[in-house]
């Protein structure tokens, strides 16, 4: 327990005071003091003094009784988060595609673009395509750059937060080491932040998807990339150098064959080797094997026996509460899920609770939208 | 963040600013009032309100100029905790021995005993065996069961807190499902605490070991048994069923050949096969290799990389910040780590930090007072 550097003066207990009643405004709508006294276990003083503080910063406002439901009586007085006052933007930049997504203060989504990220260029073009496609989304929000609290730019590659950049993106050209606060920094005074769209996505699942009773959580990426993020007790873990969770590496082979581009695992258990071991596209090979096909089911098998051959030491080592499985892959549905479970159980101790994503390709920009929340949730305290 | 369930009244304010001093005497050593006013960031009318509550309570102590050096001028007022006012016991149960140490409230060693368990009997009676020995160290140390303030046993086996038992734990005959408290909950009156060893060892390292520094740390402890200990962000990762870490149980074949008892990875990697392919006995083997024998160091070698290949998964979802290698193996040293760093950084995308132990077989005993300490700290902040 380290307290020592931890500040507690009157003014510490007002912030945090403050800080409880903004967090149950800020998850629970419209509300009255009686309401934020029962949720923070404060007193009527307190919460009205927190309350004057966070109208004076602008945060809150009464609402009229049109707004919410009144009780008997003298009318409710409620008070409400400010979730207008200004907007998120997520962005998942992928090699095929990008999503923008623009949401209210507390996430609720304004506006969302797709567009195809393929052929979009080199590094720079590309940047300026998702710049663009921030601002169309912006713009069908009706909102503006200055309006914006916090944006976060998911992607392939190991996020460098500090340098605002990627690495390791092999699979978007031109991508890797370009430093995105060129374009984006000039474009939004507020914080930009980056993190890698897998970690994004179990930030995702933990916020609207399969994994919100869950603490520690492996979200894993199957496509024709593999890779996981990982919450550990409800927080993201990013490892050392930002590289936890890069599953794709794994190598099954006695004679190591690490290289740059695609990771070993990748190579044997990625939508590409569901192909050609269907003889089809890998969609293809999916519905087939979802249909009964024995050839395709066979092919789900053998990549399903290798994949739980890499997951297991990761699994071994983790003991998750629960194992989400995203990605393109994952539209083998139950089929895939089946074949999966049957070979982790001979490979772990403990057999793990898999589940299928319901979230598909928005994981990314979800997430992205979540860790603006988290940051504009720090600014928040912060600035009271 | 979650702070809905926080009280944060007058008197939960006065017991965390009580807490933070009593925290900064814990570890600081008799102190002035302007020193714990400096460690703190409290007021003086603060920290002289937490003293007297902690005085009250029978915690600290004035401390005369004799025990400490007095400055010019007016003696200081020194006061310090009450380290003797009780003591803890820390046990390591193992296949070969056990050791019980007792220490003072702040970890201070007291007494140390070592126990043979080879031939020990079944569970029970080993169990009035532990019973025995941690009566003796009280006695050696000069102290009743009525003074001990938190009790940790360690030991192999997936531990079960809840019921104060090990599960799976096939190296002591008799030792699994035995029900703990049915012999040490009549001896003592405080908490019983149970915690696989490895665990335990990697508490220690992050204490007095090599991992001070480090907040993500697997302690691999590499003996006849192989198992890891995990803390992520400076706390104990214990997984889902309290399994995380049991990286013996990796296996490196295309067909899974999990069973009860020895883990695939310790059957390839463990000391016995150590010896077996060194021809000789293990440690005689770890010893040649030192001395740069060839047959003995192809053995090292080829174990090294057998376990690089079931370690990399590993460390791939986890990107420590630091990997500290334990166990009787480690006693290979210089040369044994250089194998397996030169395994690793051929099958990881960033190469990890190792560190050879230098707690020996005390870091299981070591973990398990670190375990009563935080146990203790909770007890304390939790009684104030």
């Amino acid at each position: 327990m380290s307290t020592e550097s931890r500040g507690s003066g009157p003014h510490v207990l007002r912030r945090l005071n403050a800080s409880a009643v903004l967090t149950a405004l800020r998850t629970g709508g419209p509300q009255r003091v009686a309401d934020l006294m029962a949720r923070t276990g404060l007193t009527r003083p307190t919460v009205a003094q927190a309350l004057t503080l966070l109208e004076h910063a602008g945060w809150i406002e009464p609402v009229t009784d049109a707004d919410a439901s009144p009780r008997k009586g003298r009318p409710a007085q409620l008070v409400t988060f400010r979730a207008g006052a200004g907007c998120l933007a997520g962005v998942d930049v992928g090699p095929h595609k990008a999503i923008a997504l623009i949401t209210d203060l507390i996430g609720r989504p304004l506006a969302e673009i797709r567009v195809p990220t393929e052929g979009a260029g080199d590094g720079p073009e590309l940047m300026t395509l998702i710049a663009d496609t921030v601002r169309a989304a912006l713009r069908q929000a009706g909102r503006t750059e200055d309006e914006v609290h916090a944006v976060c730019i998911g992607s392939p590659g190991i996020a460098d937060p500090a340098n605002r950049t990627f690495r390791l993106a092999p699979s978007i050209p031109g991508w890797a080491s370009l430093p995105l606060d060129a374009e984006l920094g000039r474009m939004f005074r507020c914080p930009v932040l980056v993190e890698n769209d897998v970690n994004l996505s179990v930030l995702a699942e933990r916020w609207q998807g399969v994994a919100t009773e869950a603490g520690t959580v492996m979200f894993v990426h199957w496509g024709s990339r593999i890779g996981a993020g990982i919450t550990v007790g409800g927080r993201l873990h990013r490892g050392r150098s930002g590289a936890a969770g890069e599953i794709g590496f794994i190598d099954l082979d006695e004679s190591p064959s690490l290289v740059d581009g695609m990771g070993p695992l990748e190579r044997v258990v990625g939508a590409d080797a569901i192909g050609r071991l269907g003889g089809a596209d890998p969609s293809a090979v999916l519905r087939a094997a979802a249909d009964g096909d024995p050839v395709a089911l066979t092919a789900i098998d053998t990549v399903a026996a290798r994949f739980a051959r890499g997951l297991a030491p990761a699994l071994l080592v983790l003991d998750p509460e629960l194992v989400v499985i995203g990605g393109g892959v994952s539209r083998g549905g139950p089929t895939l899920l089946d074949a999966l479970d049957r070979h982790l159980r001979a490979r772990t101790l403990v057999p793990p609770r898999l589940a299928l994503s319901a979230l598909g390709d928005r994981a990314g920009v979800l997430g992205a939208v979540r860790a603006c929340l988290d940051n504009l949730e720090q600014t928040l305290a912060d600035g009271l």
